[in-house]
Parts: structure tokens; C-alpha cells; sequence
């Protein structure tokens, strides 16, 4: 696990979660509040465990594999997103469960569940189960529609992804949709949660009392995308949908090169003449159709195929350095490899290194870190990870609970923990 | 303004945020803290004041129009990120400003700056002067590479969507990248500047004083895009973008219908067995190509041909009847102005409508709501934006620094406010 240097402290030290989320959009949540100093207590059934463990691919003794093929291979998605865990088994199914639950909630600040709607509650560990156990509990419920919406078909990335207009913003007019790479859905509802979770512990240290955070991919994603006004836009007659560039700015937006693709903007005149003066052209500044804003936009597609003309005929780093040296805005497409590896993201940690506990791999595994710097504390990891489930029975239980040695059998034995 | 019928306080109540933020990555985290209760005051420029004021479209008295007719007419971006928050207004380069900024400060909680990096220090209003006024002071900055950074260009979202790998990760093979319409360097930012703001928060209830929270557009998109670990995808051989559909998971994604497109996930047999069902084509559970889930992998191409053949034939609405009767995940592609109404996400406010405060608008001006909800707490906009630059002048600058009138008025014509 990375740590910064820093020795400081983290600025949710001292809290305590307990978390009973699985696959994506749960364990970024409580990872976010890992990273920023939370003790995670990341709670799995003793069979099977978190499904993101059987996400291909995997790291171990062959290094990066795409089929599991030895016991201790772990799940490149699970080490990602199970850093700086503490692991414990609960088989939530089983009678007794009710009772270890309460226990658990009793030594916590924060529980944060991402099952289908309506399912915690059903196994007797929702809001309410909690909150007779600890009022000073915070509990986060993250879900595809809301926790107290009938589920409107299952909420996985790209069904979220299609109901919230967001594949529908890119592309161009008359072609598909665009299925986005990033699981934006998935993503952005945690940090919401998270904004929700924190929002409601400074509450509490108003009130004394604990509160049920509601956060759904779809709404989450859909107010993101409700931030242009799209009926607006379209009363307007400005085209919702424009492709790789924006012709009402142009020119704007996504050009080819010989080998590659860059993005610039040149909405203003100044950034135009030099936009002109590093094609060689600064004959087009005179031009009727290019002399003038209202001119690059009302030919906008005349003006995009000279710029295409001449950009691809140059490698991407010389149409760079040419914008760059006329002080145009401008910056490569970058493939995602080369974007993880930018010393200024490495740098400030918004990225950062992973590794299986017991191998090295030559392939550097790089993964989300927390993108926010604080000048009176430090971000990060513990070096902790939960590789079989239950990893920390012994010790969390003994701790939020005061289990003996003796009751933590039993419970084994029973097949509770 | 909206706001829910709940009576109840909101998270972040009793909390000021004195706002320095212009154009959108800056307003969109003060607009999160209004919504959650903060008193946010937007200090504005006497001349010209936020950008985003000349963002067409606009609404007045003659409804929504592209160019500004009349001298109340509004920007809708401006009516959008403004809501909520008092207006006062400072000249900045004025040599009177920063003893007004300390003075400020000393009343506030918070402070959010989206100055090019440097520029509030170069002013004598960043984080240094802010700790000088008020130690408890939390001061955010938003930039596009760092705080402490060197500017590498200009950060602007579609470069940043550049720069981050985004871009890259959507789109099929041989494509060229995908510009994503939701503007998401400018709007992922602010997410985590807000989470760091009350994280900061949480950590001066322990320690009594402020810090200052450095958040990076390139970081904050670029840590989104490194959750998928893109290097061991490589070398598993996995390919890093797929387009419209994940032909790993056959079938997976986005598929063509007579009127539209939709969603479907049908990764496992049973989902697959209804699939086939829906088409009609019961047969293929026992073809040799699509019997098995690793048949329908080896045979994807093929899958998804014959899966658009049947789908192309039919309406959105009958293929999405189709397979919903029969269990699988399924969804229309829908566009912003359909998914923006959706009564799931409207009845949570996660969607809402905004109005010009004298006219009324035949068009739904639906924007942005905060996608959180409490149960011991309400969120929304108190009714109240800054129209005019400096609006709330007499009152804030009264409430926060005891100015008299004639003090105000003094700084008035000297051209400080």
C-alpha cells in the first residue's frame, strides 16, 4: 500500500465505518473515506465474499493473469478497492446475525450499504435496525432509483448510464449514442454519498444525532447532466449534441493529427491568429469567412476541415508545440496509460501505485487515489487489506465488540461469522 | 426558486462561504454547499462580474432567446449557478480590497477561489492573507493542475477531458476519441473540493483551526478514469475501449431499435435464456454458439448482429416491454430533456426547476438539484440571487463587517465594490 510521506493526521481520523457494500459504487464510497483517515471495517459474507474479488484480472505469483490460477492470485479490483480495509465475515442471512450487527453499529459512526433497495432492511440490518442500536449512527444507503423507490429494473452502470441522458450528450447528431468507458454512474454516487455522510456528521455535532443518507446512481448522474439546460437550448435552437467539436465556439474541440488526436480552443480572435499563425496561414486572418468570431462560426465546418487539413499532416507533438508556442490552448488525447502516469497527478497522489501484499509485478498497477490536497493533513491508505474474507475477525470483533476468543468460535462454528 | 416543503434544517446551516468563484467548476461547489444550507455569498467584480453572466441562452420577458434583448434578461447559466447565493461586489485589483477581504473573512467559515493558479495569492486574497484574518478560515482552491502547480495550458474541460484519458476510454477501437457533452473536468472537481471542504470541516472540530484544500480538474477526472486499472487490462490482453457494447460480457451494452436505442445486460444463462425468449428465438439456447456464456463471448460479433436484427425491427418501447417481461436489465437511451423529468428523479429534487424572478417561462427550466437525501434534513436554494453585481451589498457587507452606510458608500465611489 502508498502512503504519503506525510506524517500528519487525516482529517476523518478517529471515525469509524462500518461498511457492508460490494462490487463498485459502495466500496468507492468508504474507500473515499479510507483515504481520508476513517478506520473501514469491510464487512463480507463468509461465502463468496465481495463479487468484485472474481473480477478478472488478477496479480499474483504469474503476475498480471486473466483467469485465476493459483489460491493467493487476488483480484486486481479487489485490491484497488479493498486498500486500507479492515475485513470481517457476517453471514447477514443467519438468525444471529441481527444481534453481531447491533453489536458492530454500537462502535460505529458511519454504516454505508449499497444492496438492492429494500434488502437491508429486510435482513434486519437497515436504518432503523441501526439506529436502535447507535442514534449517533450516520447510515448511507447508495441504490440505482432511491431506497424507497420499487426498483425500476436493475441499476447497473450502463442501464443508469442510458436512463440519465448522459449517453446522449456526446456523439454526434444522426449518430449512436455513446456508451461512456469511465462507470460514471458507478462513481458518481459514492462521492455523492460521501458528500451526504460528511454533510450529515457536521450536522451531528449540532444535534447529537445520526441521520439515513439516500443517494441513487440514477439521480446522482442525471443531476450532472441537468446542469446544461437542455430545454433551453433547444428553445434556442442550439443543437444539443455536436460531436468532437462545438461549432457555435469554433473552433473548438477535437482535431486529427497523423497520428493521434489533440483538442484546442480558439473561440476569441487573438487565440484564432495564433491558431492561423501556427498552421502557416495567416492569410485566413484577412479571409471574409475567418476574419471575424461571428465569421469562424457561421463557417465553422469550412474552418474545421482546413484545420483537420493541416493537423493531419503533423505527428501530434508538433501540432502541440505549434499551438503552444502561439500561447492557443491546446493538449493531446491521451490514452488512459500515459494519463495515469502525468508527474503532476503522480505527484499529488491522485493516482497511485498498488501491489499484491507477497509479489512484485512489472506491470505497474495504478489505480484512483483521493484527488484533494490538504495543507494540515495527509491522505492515504493503512497497509492493510482484507485478502481472505474474515481476514481481521479476531481483531475487529474483539474491539467493537468484546467478543471473547470462545464466542467468536461459536459464531464460526454456527456459521454466522 | 424551489425549495422542498420540508421544515426541517439543513445539514450545513449556521456555516458562511464567502465565494470568489466564477464560470462553472468554482460555482457548481458553492452551489452544493447553498443546497445543503451554508450561506454562500458570491463576491463579484463591480464590472462585468462572473462570466457566466453572458452564457446565452438567456430568459426574460420575451421567454428564452439566444442574445440578451433586454436589460433584465438573464443568463440561464447565471440564474442555474447563482441560486441561493447573496451578491456582493469587490474589485479585487483595488489596493482598498484586501483590507475588505480580511474583514470578510474574519465573518466566514469558508472561502472558494477558481483562479487561474497564483492569481489570489498575486491579489493578496489567497489562503495566507485568509489564515491572517481568520485561523478557523477553510480556503478551497479549484485550478486546473494544482494550487502550487505550474499552469500547463489553459484548463478548460475539453482539455482536460484530453489530457485525463477519458476521452479515449469511450468510442470503439479505430474510432477517433469521444468528447463527453457533460462537461465533467468542470463539474468533478468541484464534487471533491466540496468533500474536502467538509472533510476540513470535521478535522477543525477536533484541532480548532482552518487549512487550505488544494483540488485539481486533471486530478480530479484523471483518479475517475485510473479506477479500472488500464495497464493490467494491456497486459491481460483485455482491450481498453469497446464502444457500444463489452463484448467480454456478450451481451452487453447498447443495441438499435427501430426508433431509438436501448440498454441490456444479459451476461449470465438465465439472462441470456430470456433474452432469447424476448426475440422470439428460443432456439438459440441450444445453438452451439450462443448455449454457454463462454460460447457467447467466442461468438459475440455474431450475437450482437442477430440481437440488432430483431431490435432494429421494433420500436424502443416493445423491445424494452420484451425483455422487462422477461427479468432482463433493460433500458431506453434517453435523451437529457426526457431523462431530466423522470418522476423518480423530480420527486427527489434531483432535478428542479429554476424560474427568472419577475417572468415566467413556457419552457421547463429544469437544472441541477442537490442528489442527497436526509432524513433529519432538508436541502434546496433559499430564494434569493444576486441579479445585479453587488446586489446584497448593503446587507452582507452590514451583517459581516459593520461598514456603515456611508463607509459603503465611500468604497462605492472610490470603485472598491
Amino acid at each position: 500500500m502508498s502512503t504519503t510521506e506525510n506524517s500528519q493526521q487525516r482529517p476523518l481520523e478517529g471515525l469509524r465505518v462500518l461498511d457492508l457494500t460490494r462490487a463498485l459504487a459502495g466500496p468507492y464510497a468508504t474507500l473515499l473515506l479510507a483515504g481520508l483517515g476513517a478506520e473501514v471495517i469491510k464487512l463480507e459474507d463468509p461465502v463468496g465474499g465481495d463479487l468484485a474479488r472474481d473480477n478478472s484480472p488478477y496479480v499474483g505469483r504469474d503476475g498480471v493473469v486473466v483467469e485465476r490460477r493459483h489460491a493467493d492470485d487476488i483480484s486486481i479490483s479487489h485490491l484497488t478497492r479493498a486498500r486500507g480495509k479492515h475485513g470481517i465475515s457476517l453471514n447477514l442471512k443467519h438468525p444471529e446475525a441481527k444481534t453481531v450487527f447491533a453489536d458492530l453499529v454500537k462502535g460505529c459512526d458511519i454504516v454505508v450499504e449499497n444492496f438492492t433497495s429494500g434488502t437491508a432492511d429486510r435482513l434486519g440490518v437497515g436504518y432503523d435496525a441501526a439506529k436502535a442500536a447507535n442514534p449517533r449512527v450516520i447510515y448511507c444507503s447508495l441504490s440505482g432509483f432511491g431506497a424507497n423507490g420499487s426498483e425500476g429494473g436493475k441499476a447497473m452502470d450502463v442501464i443508469i448510464q442510458a436512463l440519465s441522458g448522459a449517453m446522449y450528450t456526446s456523439g454526434a447528431p444522426g449518430e449512436p449514442p455513446v456508451r461512456m468507458g469511465v462507470p460514471m454512474a458507478d462513481m458518481l454516487a459514492p462521492v455523492f454519498a460521501v458528500i451526504g455522510i460528511l454533510a450529515a456528521l457536521e450536522q451531528r455535532h449540532r444535534t447529537g444525532v445520526g441521520q439515513h443518507i439516500d443517494v441513487s446512481m440514477l439521480g446522482a448522474l442525471t443531476s450532472f447532466v441537468a446542469i446544461e439546460n437542455w430545454s433551453a437550448m433547444a428553445a434556442a435552437g442550439m443543437p444539443s449534441r455536436t460531436g468532437l467539436t462545438v461549432q457555435r465556439l469554433s473552433p473548438f474541440g477535437v482535431f486529427e493529427c497523423a497520428d493521434g488526436y489533440i483538442a484546442l480552443v480558439a473561440v476569441h480572435d487573438k487565440l484564432a491568429a495564433g491558431l492561423f499563425r501556427a498552421m502557416g496561414q495567416v492569410e485566413l486572418l484577412q479571409h471574409p469567412q475567418f476574419a471575424t468570431r461571428d465569421a469562424r462560426v457561421a463557417n465553422a465546418t469550412e474552418l474545421e476541415a482546413r484545420i483537420n487539413g493541416w493537423s493531419r499532416q503533423l505527428p501530434v507533438v508538433d501540432v502541440v508545440a505549434a499551438l503552444e508556442a502561439q500561447g492557443v490552448p491546446v493538449a493531446p488525447v491521451r490514452h488512459p496509460e500515459d494519463a495515469l502516469v502525468d508527474p503532476r497527478v503522480m505527484a499529488r497522489n491522485e493516482t497511485m501505485p498498488i501491489a499484491h501484499p507477497s509479489y512484485s509485478s512489472d506491470i505497474d498497477l495504478r489505480t484512483a487515489g483521493i484527488p484533494i490536497l490538504f495543507s494540515g493533513a495527509r491522505t492515504g491508505f493503512d497497509p492493510v487489506l482484507p485478502v481472505a474474507i474474515g481476514e481481521h475477525n479476531s481483531d475487529v470483533y474483539a474491539r467493537l465488540t468484546g467478543y471473547s476468543a470462545e464466542q467468536l468460535e461459536s459464531l464460526k462454528r454456527q456459521g454466522v461469522i
